[in-house]
């Protein structure tokens, strides 16, 4: 396995993880109560300690964090230019859905990594709360107005296929990444993984309440 | 001294602290190089983890952080929607200049609070980098245009009037917290207390190249 391979996963979880902290930061001034914001905030902030683990073992490789995280700036600033969330649910549920798919994708192909790099890929993918935090407020959203649902669905249709619109693009021009997923070329594997990947995520929105 | 005056300081200081976070990882966004958005990125960490120091703090007080800060909330939203930065200096400057007076202030009273209470105040007012990071980016944007200078002194005396403003508002509802200051009512030390603040706030305008 290339080197090359885990420096532009490095850089790529590194990026998106600096832009969950903007993102989450940011959407914690639409919580509509305090402890909601504070939740949010200390999501954030978890997500800025994994940027700066990832920033240390890309140091400790030799490799600069802004060299690693540059070809991925324009697709993740695409990504959330293109999915803004319009108020605090369509929020929550792209930290929750959208991270994610992220996460469970790079897990995948992390089994391919050394030792070292795929300890610490699913060190910093651990989940730093998210889950039943979302799961919870959307629930609850629903129950109250259960028009929510089908609007939050729409929503995380649309984040799955802006997300996968930009994996694409990041695929065609990093070889050495896509060769993390393609593995030895088969395509029943890659194929399996996007499958666990869906159902994951289907699983996902039948927790929150929404159809997939 | 009485326990509502910890309190108060806990939870307009956690308020604080919380708010800073708020901004500074907003701010970020405006950051022009990704090494001065990670650095943004990274006091705002800072500010959060000294946040949930002092909730611990008021939870080991077996106070509420949300009721601790509830009577902040106001002054402290007023402050920053009237001085909103138009710009990254300016988000600069507010964070350095802003940041150091409030802490400066705390600081002062800080020394008539119990031993624990003090260290802890002491221990999250700790320059979080903001310091040489600013000073080295205005003073560079100054030299690149001097003309910046005129408009960030302005920018500055405006942030100084209005966190005047909104301390005095907090003073006048705040007796507990407003006791701490005043101590057993000797105005010149009150009077002495103010001229340091703003001695050292002279002193940051010129590290900062900026007339006071």
């Amino acid at each position: 396995m290339a080197d090359q391979a885990v420096v532009d996963l490095f850089g790529l979880i590194a990026y998106g993880e600096l832009t969950a902290f903007e993102r989450l930061a940011t959407d914690a001034r639409m919580a509509p109560t305090l402890a909601d914001k504070i939740a949010l905030a200390a999501m954030a902030a978890a997500e800025f300690a994994h940027f700066e683990a990832i920033s240390r073992a890309l140091v400790g490789r030799g490799v600069q964090p802004e060299v690693a995280m540059a070809p991925f700036i324009g697709p993740l600033t695409d990504f959330h230019a293109l999915t803004a969330p319009a108020d605090w649910l369509e929020s929550l549920v792209k930290a929750y859905v959208g991270d994610s798919i992220a996460a469970d994708f790079y897990r995948a192909i992390a089994h391919r990594l050394d030792d070292d790099a795929r300890a610490l890929v699913l060190d910093v993918l651990a989940d730093t709360g998210h889950a039943a935090f979302v799961v919870d407020r959307v629930r609850a959203a629903i129950a109250a107005n259960p028009v929510v649902a089908g609007r939050l669905a729409l929503w995380a249709r649309r984040l799955v296929g802006e997300a996968l619109n930009q994996a694409q693009q990041v695929a065609v021009e990093r070889d050495a990444l896509t060769g993390l997923l393609v593995g030895v070329g088969d395509l029943k594997t890659v194929a399996a993984i996007f499958d666990g990947i869906m159902k994951a995520h289907s699983e996902r929105m039948a927790a929150l309440g929404l159809s997939a």
